[in-house]
């Protein structure tokens, strides 16, 4: 069985199937369980596919080395497939911890379960049952994504080596997310000079080995990629999986809300402490750097609070420094790429997804 | 590799290896990790292992029907460890859901990530970086227990069916969860002679398919059970189940907070809907059953109130009706074990754990 031309649309079909199967399997379930499985469909809709093009062109890459394009396997497809829905379990725990309102420009998981307690006249706090509902919604697209990877691996050649790659990718994420709202919390009591290197280490876990790297090599093993193959594919990922996370930080304190769907600023008031962050600190005396680390994480920061923050951003080369970052890392896996045993179209497509990832502005 | 004598000895020392290769790997995270590790390794010591030992019984049951003991395979006590870490995930995301302050007498997660962020004098609100920390924790033990899972699947035979099973349950199991706390909030909107069923719907789901049924046939499936071994087993791990989940929530009512370690009547602050509120509900009349269901769900309710609402269940008839369901089902579960082809030792075992598990007072 082979995909259409389009594997990233041929991704998306395979979700819906996926989620159809899912509502049949249940359609017994009574309007509660539609409530459920309707909010898990829901977080499948939307989004850039990033992690399933990664997985994908990992594939091509090394599945093409030896020849000219060939149909990408299921297996590939629902392994791109169960990238995303892990993504979106992700993304659903994500907004109950950061107390986000929207994802994708729809309501927030929880939020959507809050209406949907209010819409159906149910008894108790809606913003309770929402919050609680998603924890819960968050634990079942963990469960399909599981589901969609075995699917896959049932007659997969190279089952043992992706079930290994997605293992490690799940526990380094959620190592990766705690540490990110641990640094929230512990950053005052670490040394100054290492604020830096600590943000760097949170990007790398739960974002440049989880976004890029990992999707990546889970394609590239699905290919039978040998140890040349998967270091050249991680010495590209990695880098530019930073870069990405650079630009993150950057549109999440100077990106337009017209275009990301986020507040501008937001970073800033949910406190995360980024790399822009520690260089900004770097710069400033005992005195700023205390009146900085004060407002960082107020939730209640007005429009001419973030602009100010914004210029001490700028005004201390922190923004400079994580544009010059960006550039490097970018340059670090471009260079990688060169000289690599892989398929000339997917390396290619890696370098115009590479290009996509850094110079967006959502 | 065999097996120690005792296999849920042996199940115990496996998530100890299993904790210390996780401490191992992430032995250079810095002190923000091990906060997180340590707090995933608390939350396997201790619990009846129930799970586990319906895993390994169910293992005994078929591999043990065509001769003598023989000892009890790595990927059976893998598989049964999985068990336990899963549920140790399920608890830990049920605790934040149901605001739980203790857990197998110790601080739930969520309250020890709590105690770390104030033993370490981090910055922000402590009780909010516990609650978001073991969202995250909850997932690393998730991902953790497929880890175990897998690990010991590399080389079974039977690994297909297992990871069957294994999913069913995840699936199941979450979508009851849901359904338990989306009944605190809907029940009012169902008719009232259905809320009995609803009720046993919940405890099929979440409890009795869940902790039983599904782990004895994880534990069938990977001695390679044929479809009458599997039926026999379900039809005495369901009703069995069933009877497990009527005795919690007798407990949850009536239960001495001594031997529970929980507070005695904490169903109803909590505001679950068991059988046994569905049963007293009906037969009371319409004024008496709308001043019970206001105050079910309140999180004050004092001694003198649980005392009167325990009278209620008493005088109504409920508990008498609830504990002859009890008789019922295990009556049930008994048959089932009657001409099964299942071993004659692990069926006696399985009589003993049926016997603990519905006769238990904590």
């Amino acid at each position: 069985m082979h995909a259409s031309p389009d594997p990233i649309e041929a991704v998306s079909q395979r979700l819906g199937r996926f989620v159809e199967a899912q509502r049949a399997q249940w359609a017994d379930g009574g309007p509660e369980t539609a409530v459920f499985v309707d909010a898990a469909a829901r977080t499948l809709a939307g989004g850039k596919r990033l992690r399933a093009r990664f997985c994908v062109t990992g594939w091509r890459a090394v599945a093409e080395a030896e020849g000219p394009d060939v149909d990408v396997p299921v297996e590939v497809l629902d392994a791109a497939a169960a990238l995303e829905v892990f993504h979106a379990a992700a993304l659903v725990h994500d907004d109950i911890i950061d107390n986000s309102d929207t994802r994708r420009g729809q309501p927030a998981a929880h939020r959507g379960l809050e209406a949907a307690h209010l819409a159906a006249r149910w008894v108790g706090d809606p913003a309770a049952f929402g919050r609680s509902a998603a924890v819960l919604l968050g634990d079942l697209l963990v469960a399909w994504s599981d589901d969609l990877l075995e699917q896959g691996l049932r007659t997969a050649v190279h089952a043992a080596s992706a079930r290994e790659v997605y293992a490690l990718m799940r526990r380094e994420v959620t190592i990766g997310q705690f540490l990110d709202i641990a640094e929230e919390a512990a950053f005052a009591t670490a040394p100054d000079d290492e604020h830096a290197e600590r943000a760097l280490r949170v990007a790398s876990l739960k974002s440049a080995r989880y976004s890029i790297q990992h999707p990546l090599l889970l394609g590239a093993a699905l290919a039978g990629a040998d140890a040349g193959q998967r270091a050249a594919l991680a010495a590209f990922g990695h880098p530019l999986g930073l870069a990405f996370q650079l630009r993150d930080d950057v549109l999440g304190v100077f990106g337009d809300s017209a275009v990301t769907g986020k507040p501008s600023g937001d970073d800033l008031r949910e406190g995360k402490r980024t790399l822009l962050i520690a260089y900004a600190r770097e710069r400033l005396d005992t005195a700023a750097r205390r009146a900085l680390d004060a407002v960082i994480g107020d939730p209640g920061l007005d429009a001419g609070q973030i602009s100010a923050l914004q210029q001490t951003i700028i005004d201390t080369g922190a923004l400079d420094r994580v544009e010059a970052a960006i550039s490097r890392y970018a340059t670090d896996a471009d260079a990688a790429l060169r000289d690599a045993r892989l398929a000339p179209p997917a390396v290619d497509a890696l370098r115009a997804l590479a290009d996509a990832a850094i110079a967006r502005s959502a």
